[in-house]
């Protein structure tokens, strides 16, 4: 029989934390071992023994965090913002000279999300037009999305790569905004709609055919499902992951 | 037994001209008595006892050949652009001369996209947002589509009538040109893709739902049976009648 | 000015009953006198000086409740199931004793599912081609939704009132199921998928064109505007209505 | 400076071959040598030189021309259809002594289709549900498509090996054909509208969240690209390749 990973949740009072602890109790191969909050001591990881962290916590904490866990031999699944380039350098190092234990820092834990992402990169460079649609709910504050600015940058990214023109587009007479805001060239266009949650298309077009890869998230119960699949994996990934696509069996 | 509608095409050899000519081969209640080019001679419409002249010229001579019909009693079904409101004062005139003429003049015979322009007008005032979305090929130079900037225009009167307040939007940080163009204030967003052909969506939403009224046009013979509805109505509305969505049954 | 209307809520305490007090309470235009369960007596109603009465009761219990309230003056919006042509003929009666009060009794009050079957009715019968696509929550346990149903049977009547032949279907060799349910002739196709809640497509096509209308139900909070609508308009309406489509205003 | 691509084409004179014929002649990099009909001689293939051959004759006839190909150290690119199990394993022991040389037999050259196909079974194994819709014109004679058939198998085949269990489905009361048909368990919905071309959509769903990828076939040129990169690579992949997704770059 395959024993149960222990694992604790940090900022298990948000409403990610909330979540996160509901699923990690009610998944058969989990046992929930702590659910910390900001005041309570990260020795209590260590006295419970748990296997795994999961960090929801915010950008002023979760550095600490991570690298106590990694002090401790125990792997981190981090959904928390604020990991820039100074930070990522200081972990790897650490990493180093902890070469048993894993982290996967992840954006997006919406397996959706990472697949669609994915897909839209893959098949950049085989299209002659591509663009990018996100719709979102109207208290969204910036335009376009994060998650639809860095399709963008990877879609781009494949089609220079592989060296494809820049797609046609004999627009004389625009209205201003029209043709959208352009990401690397792509252009992005960003609905704001009452009643929906977080949508993308990624429309791709040649010689009279189109592919349309279209993510919706309905609820933010959705990044729950990636976020156990890191937990499930992390420990069998020493080292530093970013993006839980590296945990994805996507090759071939 | 109905005897057969006597219908004669002008700008027959045009692309529209050259698929109006086959629609009206075909339909089994239709009769075709002349198609003419650019050269030939209005009196033949009168010698061959046309019922309805069908004008798909251009606006050089859509003028005088509806003109010329009016006069000798000839419905008219008019593809034509180019006609302002002087020639349309000048046309009303001439039919209050003769009262059971019919003329019809239509920007557009595409039933789903009339019916789709329609609804989206209907709809306007019942939903907190509206955005409009149009794709087309990349060969089109201007944006937004003619289609969409009416839709808008439509959907802002309707929503303005019932006193509908501005959608909500909350962006404080937009990439130029993410939020799309402003009609009216309706965002208009335009998508120009290889592959596709003309394409509409009316997305409207509100408290956790949304209502999307979408419409294709996947070839250029999709306005034929719009034409054909026109030849069959035309003669049992005197007067002048702008768009086809007059000959709609659209009430109640 | 003109003054707040006095609505009360029976069957407050359950899922829809909880959503509409919450509106009501947040609309500025009403009042909330009352917020009944199952054993609060329906004088409170009368004591309370309740002009509209809101039913999201059972089936055993709606019909007493919407015949106190019709007794004592007081209008009603039913969103209960229940009611039978028996039901509603001893109702009618009931109306006819009492000239100046109104009831609404609505299957569906989300506005966009309202309209979304209005206009497919309107438009089924300019095309050659229709079928219906819902896609649901894997939760549910009958296929195809009700809604899909009705809508189906209005499509159906309005071809057939029209004398539209029956869509055109070369179909020989059909793995069973296939090509979907048959609703009075009607293609309906039922999808059931994890992650959804609410959906409804009906595809309409054409010549070379193709008109979908489209309705997403993300969360149980989009009855809400139709319930305040139906509020807001039941007191000029006297009589019984059956459908919220009846207080749309949709004619022309 | 890289040299042109001799490419000559069978079956040139059908509606496949007329559009390859004419895609390979606008194409910078290949040079046109033979175009032949069912009465031409295969020799020409050898007297012009070409490098590859593209075979869209007929099943009776394909395979007397890739084995004369390869034969003569020919590449070919191969759309026709007939290739069962006798003849790709007479091919593969004549490839076996022409190791230099390379065929490509593939059912679909839609680069979107292919690529459809191909994320449809890598996303397979993560997420609770999926199913199928495809939509054709309503000349089609067999529902499902083979193209829905065969995506249907690879994701069910994907599900088994990853030990995914069946899709959640409380269905209790369906209307016969409702819930479509069933190709090894996984839902499929045929659509039959006039209009329309050849579609299709694969939707995945889980907690809260969806992806769908949507191919759109909007004309018969549709496959151009696809043939071209196939000429393109065959002469560099030695061998029999079965699906043009063998040539595409879709690992990591």
């Amino acid at each position: 029989m395959s024993e149960m990973l222990k694992v604790a949740v940090l900022g298990a009072k948000g409403r990610m934390g909330t979540a996160a602890v509901a699923a990690i109790d009610a998944a058969p191969d989990m046992e929930l071992v702590a659910a910390l909050g900001r005041s309570d001591s990260l020795d209590i990881l260590v006295e419970r023994g748990a296997d795994v962290v999961v960090d929801l916590t915010v950008p002023d904490s979760t550095e600490a965090n991570v690298r106590f866990a990694v002090e401790h031999g125990i792997h981190a699944v981090v959904g928390t913002t604020g990991w820039d380039a100074a930070r990522l350098a200081g972990l790897q190092e650490l990493l180093a000279a902890h070469p048993g234990t894993g982290v996967l820092i992840a954006p997006n834990f919406a397996l959706g999300s990472v697949l669609a992402t994915h897909f839209a990169a893959k098949a950049a460079k085989y299209f002659d037009s591509v663009e990018i649609i996100e719709l979102h709910h109207p208290r969204k504050i910036d335009a376009p999305s994060g998650t639809a600015f860095r399709t963008a940058q990877l879609v781009a990214a494949a089609r220079a790569e592989a060296g494809v023109p820049a797609a046609p587009d004999a627009t004389e007479t625009e209205l201003d905004g029209a043709r959208g805001a352009s990401v690397d060239g792509i252009p992005v266009h960003s609905v704001r709609l009452a009643g929906l949650v977080a949508h993308q298309e990624v429309l791709f077009g040649s010689h009279g055919e189109a592919l349309t890869i279209r993510h919706d998230s309905f609820n933010h119960e959705s990044f729950m499902p990636g976020v156990l699949l890191g937990v499930r994996t992390v420990g069998t990934r020493p080292g530093l992951t970013l993006g839980l696509d590296g945990y994805l069996d996507l090759e071939g």
